[in-house]
């Protein structure tokens, strides 16, 4: 029997940098496994060979967490889409706990079992009734006895503390992340504050996930950590940012952008903008640096191979890999050897093929007014704060 | 015992569609079982589970053939890599044989054994020569029965009837693709001709497969069906290009852009790219229509339901997929479900999210002068010609 | 004899639009009379019918002031110059007046004594010193009966107040305009706590030229008025910005662009931003609306044709102009006709016809030390927040 | 009295370079005095001063050729625009011939009266009437003693072998140029043909003017001389293009382009753009190199510094220009001292500051179906073919 693994707040403790895993639903649509719309996980029951094999990829990659597939495998959720499925939350959210179980097993890898927000809280149920529902996919993964607990994906730091509270009954350690940006939660709560609270809430990892690329999740991070030391507080920090870039969108996310979701294919992050984002969230003081939607098994490598030196080893799945384009060496024409270097690819600016296309979108959704989103088009202004001001501004006239 | 399916040639004759699969080496690198340079298939040995899956999520999305994953597999090649493998080239061989047939029982696709070209022929190796190498891999298809064999990614048309007249040896129905575009093979021998040495070597499918765009590559498979018409012979055509946009390469198609193969993301064409170069190639008349290298599985499921109309069905994995966006009808944000809808999408003009990158790039290794890159950079001249030629098609039709 | 005209301030006292002029130096460039790099104003002594001409069309374009051509006239920086002068100071400012004046009265035009930072206070010269230097060009002014001063350009509030001191003891309505963005001066004085300084100092409007786009400027502007109005003080606002889209600079404004000065062609404004720039200001509460660097006369005119409903008259170029393109109504091509009209030409995002180029650039000279350059490179980080907090970590490493 | 100046066959033939002007009525619709649309010069009466400044403006920057400001000056065009003039076409003519020769007679420069295509050709009236009209503008031109003739922005080649014909009865020299790309005149002449038939009609010097960029026109050009000295004849050449990139125009030329006229400002040329313009059209043989609509002095400029070393000498506003940005040397900021080099401006790619834009349009009224446009929108398509023949072409010198 081989010895017990290290939990993740032994090794968060010991300053390990953890590797999270890339994400799951989008990575199954593409491969035709998930429908984007309702996006539920149904597939871990109907098709258990493409789960597998996707935690097997990250795996190989470097990927030290199997976060079980259980994405809006709430049961209010499941209820909700479009079309029946034909199983329940529990056999969807038992299956997805057993595939990650069963990869984790394959390496040094714990599993994780995850929830995220609930439809019940939108439509404004209250404390006890968002509580019941998370309690229910709670039930399986203490069953299954998962490493530890993610709360991700709360657009809302009050229902993520509800979560929290949940999670901590168990006993098992707890690390939650919100879905937001420097700009803080939906009811404008700061970065910095919500993770306070969910720290008092008693999560000793906090976060961010999904809806941003990656420096801006990095940086909506350090908030939380400046907040949380501000208040004489402790954490450890995770993120797991879109694998998109996203320099144009509002303070909701990616969702509002025009090509959400089927045409940000442009926006796809390469594997050198993701050594930099690894490198970004080390210095950050991060140390559970993963991905959300977007994240193929080749961008968590190249978190992995950019931390090689940190954490003394490069993952299996770089058998397959050079060293910053090192494969390329042996290539027969000179000036495709000649990218066989770290500069050339630090320093290319990929052209997108797409002449008739601009380079950033204007947000939907985001301009009350008709008023607005006329000046927004006529002003072409584009920065963040540019719009957030033009934003403010609308609402206040 | 499931009833005989149908040939490839009884398919095509009776006027059916048939749909290719996508892009091993692309997809296997980024799943971590490919080495970019290299580019060998020796997954099919090593990690035969991720082989399998990728046929199986092809199958799924409406492909009616598995290739087997045995490109650059031949001896020369698989010798001339960096580092050594463990396997024979006929193990190599006849493990993607069996996974190809395995999933392709699961469903109604046939499988082709393929070769591509050789070190040897680049390397001025004689006629005889080059068939022996050819004749390896050969030998492994007949033994493992596969249904046809397809001869792909030659770069000049000399090799490619050498390798046609190999494999019409066997007896079975024979494809040849040339990887070339409208200005035809590194010879400068055209579209139209290099088709016709084709066909009168025995080739009963012709067509284009890799290093261009989709538009482009139709362009130049309906160049060598007015070549094949003109000299009063028949066949059938096929086409499997790149599923990135490319309208700035030069003659030798993408491996000259600077993005090639590291920083390809921003060009990765959409699932709606995929539905007009569907019907684009219908209208030309290729009734064999798939893809190769950044191909996914969606983006062949995108083919087939374009397609679907003609075919009289749906893949099995649309089950997973809205037409059209459709599932997109449920979400909560009014205007993200006015995203449910097929002009959306067909009008929009997806956004890079890189400001700071361009929209083309000057192919490398293409002017040999120093004066000429100058020249290049100066006048930015782009593509009045190209967009003349789909203009004056558009006329013509 | 002409009825006096009413002045600078019982025209905005009464609610006014004022109209300013347009960007000399930059025009006067592409005309061949003034040198990028010193951009001295000898041109109104060497060519005074060029300076003449440009007046007038600023005049015919709906101006009411003519700021008089003394831009970088102080003595210390025409001395300053790379190859010497054949005038002093004195004669230099005093043709500018006297150009100034002859159009001025062809119209219903005010003269505008300029005066801008000086080379004395950035080489650390004593407040005598430095209002010695400004104390020789007003005594120009004086004499040549100037309708009211213009302190502008100034990047550090401190300077900018002294100008305002010494421009006071002539009794004239003084106007002060720093060159800052919402960032604040170069010693991070924001612009609400300038303005307050500046009105303090007797500064009857204030305001922001130069350095920044519209709508960057205009949002500067309301900061200041913000600061005004909370410090219970009153003022009249104005706003002379760039012609350039510079959603890209950093705090010191377009002088870092890597464009600047000699490649910003692709960042011009179009008469339709003007519109747009025009009413953004006027809605702000802005009266005295002008413009800088690149202002040619057409935007000139495009601020008095959109204000045109509010000042009761179109200036008198708008002879030669249709109202949003109606001038197109007559055009052979029915296509060409189809944009005379305001909706296509608020909602045309121009192409830039150089698909080699990017959208955006990164600021030079911008992060000081050569790590911080490589992040910006990698990162490609993009909203002026986001290099501002790249920039400031790097410092503080 | 002054030596009579050198004529410009004189000059061309001995082998000199000339350097035509700008464009007039596109600068003179930015300084207020042209109204786009109707694109009349009567501005010649009106505003003698405007023109006048103008004409001077491209005399200092190098112009050895002061056309006439007579564009659609013929009579059937001027009845033809929307409002009433108050001047007959004569008084136009002679004016603006006057301003030329007051002009020219300041410096080394000749003056070329103008004619251009007529609105009676294109309503199909016969060629006597089509000659008549463009006689009634030689008469004024033979009364003003002009130095030589150029028939310029034809269409259609057949006109402007019916203007060549009317301006040879004159006895002076005679110019031609057609507004066409290398696709030929709108009946579809090659640019061969076009050139082969102006000469034999008399034309001493043929070319190319307006529609499209500088390098496009310089290719056409070539077509020209190609023609020309195919068919045993000789001639001289000159080209005077747009200063807007127009790589993606169709075979109209800019006036298809969705931002014509309004919103060409990101198109502009730089003056970088034109030292390469002036190169390329200099070493394909053509010596009478000037400029169209969108060209100010600076451009020209530019063309003359490029050709100094050609021409043994600077023009006069280069008094105020350093040579390659020579001017920034002395800049306080040694980031933007370090732009003082010919190396920088040349590599320069110029920032759109338009992250909305994209960096190519599709031409309007351009594909006649809907499904070609939509077909356009799909595609993408653009340059190879036009790049490959720039390539072509570095190979072939």
């Amino acid at each position: 029997m081989a010895p017990a693994k290290k939990g993740i707040l032994e090794r968060l403790d010991a300053g390990e940098v953890v590797i999270g895993d890339g994400g799951f639903v989008f990575a199954l649509e593409k491969r035709g496994y998930v429908k984007a719309g309702p996006w539920t996980p149904e597939a871990a029951v109907e098709h258990p060979e493409a789960v597998r094999q996707l935690h097997r990829e990250f795996l190989r990659s470097g990927s030290n967490v199997m976060q079980t597939f259980t994405f809006y495998a709430s049961d209010d959720k499941l209820e909700n889409r479009g079309n029946k499925l034909s199983f329940t939350g529990a056999q969807i959210n038992e299956a997805a706990c057993d595939l990650a179980r069963e990869v984790a097993n394959e390496g040094d890898a714990l599993v994780a079992g995850g929830v995220c927000q609930t439809p019940s809280y939108l439509s404004c149920k209250s404390e006890t009734e968002v509580k019941a529902i998370l309690k229910k996919q709670l039930d399986v993964f203490v069953k299954k006895d998962v490493d530890f607990l993610i709360a991700e994906y709360f657009e809302h730091v009050e229902e993520a503390v509800w979560a929290v509270e949940v999670l901590k009954e168990t006993g098992k350690p707890v690390a939650a992340c919100l879905c937001i940006g420097p700009d803080g939660d939906m009811h404008g709560v700061s970065p910095g504050e919500c993770a306070v609270r969910l720290v008092k809430a008693g999560a000793q990892i906090v976060g961010i996930n999904c809806h941003f690329d990656p420096m801006t999740c990095v940086k909506a991070v350090k908030m939380m950590k400046e907040g949380v030391e501000k208040a004489g507080l402790k954490a450890h920090y995770m993120v797991q940012p879109l694998a998109y870039h996203t320099p144009d969108c509002s303070c909701q996310g990616f969702i509002d952008l025009p090509e959400f979701p089927f045409g940000l294919e442009p926006r796809i992050l390469s594997r050198w903008d993701m050594h930099a984002y690894a490198r970004e969230a080390y210095n950050a003081g991060i140390r559970f640096i993963g991905g959300c939607c977007g994240f193929e098994p080749y961008h968590i490598r190249a978190v992995a191979e950019e931390l090689a030196p940190e954490r003394g080893f490069l993952p299996e799945a770089s058998e397959k890999h050079g060293n910053w384009g090192a494969g390329l060496e042996m290539h027969t024409k000179p000036w495709v050897r000649a990218r066989a270097r770290r500069d050339y690819w630090e320093n290319l600016k990929p052209a997108s093929g797409r002449p008739l296309c601009p380079s950033m979108s204007s947000p939907d959704g985001w301009g009350v007014t008709k008023g607005h989103s006329d000046l927004m088009q006529q002003s072409e202004a584009t920065s963040k704060d540019q719009l957030k001001q033009l934003f403010d501004r609308s609402k206040s006239q």
